[in-house]
């Protein structure tokens, strides 16, 4: 038995504590200051107030005044912030960490740079505490399911492999599987895009529904055996044409900032943009902008709602014109990720460039 | 304008006379020995009996009989029948084709041979007619959606790039994008392998569905403004996780036939496998057997429906043991591939090796 401290008893965080708890470690799950009704309610009624699961018993909940208490003979830290908790994170928790422990990140995003660098989480948190190993995780995985001990199948990456492979062996259970890599960038830059892309996948979806809207009668398929099939009402060819395009893209950008691009059209790439589509907030951003709505309107519709794709988007798309400003890249190869871009920053209208969408897999198209 | 003639009037061949129409060219649509009630229905009333939309008007339907007239003239002929038409395309009609004419084909299929060698259609019908030069069609695209003018992006191959370009010029409309491609092998090894893939990630819509029955009472995440987004009824967490395992043994597979890997995790592998997990039939097949249905009850249950994903995944997996008995593959690299075969032709139960899915991206894991 480990011990294993959670820091962010948010969806993610709190859900990682199931397959941690479930292999009979110890789990001090810390609250953020923004966290603090959560771990109210889960030391007074034993319950998430968010997380619908069954939490395993071994869960000792903490305030973060409480945090040293917590971190004392931790053998595994997990980061449990989502990416608008990262500069809190740096500043209130990252100092407070031991030297000896490593670190496994769930947070999904990369930072930017004014000369068009893009930094992933584990690198940057490793230049603030260079006497740390740092591991992230990345793939195909909602907070829900996890809590559900539903099938999940992530990679965990690290500059150390071994890292990677400690945290693995802490927390592999029979649902919830694990590949170590030392691919960072591969890794963490897919997951980050995978927010983009699924906003941009989710066009679609509004595309479809404004034509539905317009026609009124729908032809509808038969298919009522199988949940959640075809019905008529959605349109899957273009769905499934910005898919493509989405990986694709995705593949680019690893490949420009020196991953391997095989995860993009992998775990965390296409893995993780189909379970994105299907997720809700950033499938009803997407779906709004595919309806005809400025970004003006859908802002004010999802006033409550935190929407990574939007600063990861608006972050990628100034890192690709910078350098491409320096001939580094061509921007022509990112024509889903740059209109995105205009839809959120300049309110143009949607118009999805589809004719250079595609890629031919040949050398010419593959070096560039 | 050109002449454009289709063999086989099914659903896909139909529907590739919508952009042939309406780019203005003659297109002539010959049904097979088994089509002659749609082109019967075509000729008395204009309409496809399966095919829901709105022909163009410039279709001319001829009876098998009166081919010839039909391939006389014609600047591009199409080959529109399904890889059950296969060997009567290869025994009535390929013989009859001019010498001069291009051929895109859009069956998709891999034909298997004792040596454990597989071979593409496109490549197989120019070893029976070496003086002409084929094309191929894959990506996702529905015959469906085609006919009723959906955006659509596919690839065009052909080991000769002009032939891709010349169809993809008399071809693309508005809504329906071609990327031309001489990668043959990376194109039609995704689009065979996508109904193979289809049915492994739909079982873990079966197995949802029968976790659902279990328990009776599901939670409801309240979603109703999105059509189709996440239910609480559904989980994708699994089906996430054998859609990233899908592309990687799609990839695994094209880079061992000798194509480019980028193009599985891309329109005909990645794109392609999400739009037929929505399409109907191989979503059912797997969904069946996903809730624990021995295959010969599925194959009862589905007596009227032609499977694709049956034949192709017996045939790449005989391949794979035929090669790995050379010790030319290793077949660790592909656990799911091997198990749909298993649930079909052993009928073996469902035991899914989450443990040995994914790959780290690492050299070594690229390599093997």
């Amino acid at each position: 038995m480990s011990i294993i401290t959670i820091i962010g008893s948010g969806l993610m965080g709190s859900a990682m504590s199931v397959p941690a708890g479930d292999n009979g470690h110890e789990v001090r799950l810390v609250g953020t200051p923004l966290d603090r009704e959560i771990i109210r309610s889960l030391r007074e009624k034993g319950q998430h107030p968010t997380l619908p699961c069954a939490l395993p018993g071994n869960i000792k909940p903490f305030q973060f005044e409480d945090v040293r208490m917590a971190l004392t003979g931790a053998d595994l830290i997990i980061c449990g912030v989502s990416s608008f908790g990262v500069d809190w994170f740096t500043e209130a928790a990252l100092p407070l960490l031991p030297g000896n422990v490593p670190v496994l990140n769930v947070t999904k995003g990369l930072l930017g740079y004014p000369d068009g660098r893009l930094e992933t989480f584990p690198h940057f948190f490793a230049s603030r505490r260079p006497d740390i190993s740092f591991a992230a995780i990345g793939g195909p995985c909602t907070s829900y399911e996890l809590g559900d001990r539903r099938q999940t199948l992530v990679c965990y990456c690290s500059d150390n492999l071994a890292t990677a492979r400690y945290a693995r062996d802490l927390l592999k259970t029979p649902y919830y599987h694990i590949v170590p890599t030392t691919d960072v960038i591969g890794v963490e830059v897919s997951v980050a895009l995978k927010n983009a892309f699924a906003m941009g996948v989710s066009l679609a979806i509004g595309m479809s529904e404004r034509e539905n809207e317009k026609q009124n009668s729908v032809p509808q398929q038969k298919n009522s055996l199988i949940s959640g099939a075809h019905d008529g009402k959605l349109h899957y060819n273009p769905q499934a044409a910005l898919f493509a395009q989405s990986c694709i893209e995705m593949r680019r950008l690893v490949r420009l900032l020196g991953g391997n691009g095989d995860l993009a059209g992998g775990i965390p790439g296409a893995g993780d943009l189909y379970v994105t589509i299907f997720g809700g907030r950033t499938r009803r951003l997407g779906t709004l902008l595919g309806k005809g709505l400025p970004y003006s309107e859908v802002k004010a519709l999802l006033a409550n709602v935190t929407l990574e794709a939007v600063s990861v988007i608006t972050r990628v798309a100034e890192a690709l014109r910078i350098r491409a400003g320096r001939q580094e890249v061509n921007l022509q190869k990112f024509p889903l990720l740059l209109h995105l871009d205009a839809l959120l920053n300049q309110e143009a209208p949607l118009a999805l460039d589809w004719e250079n969408f595609g890629e031919s897999g040949m050398p010419e198209d593959v070096c560039k």
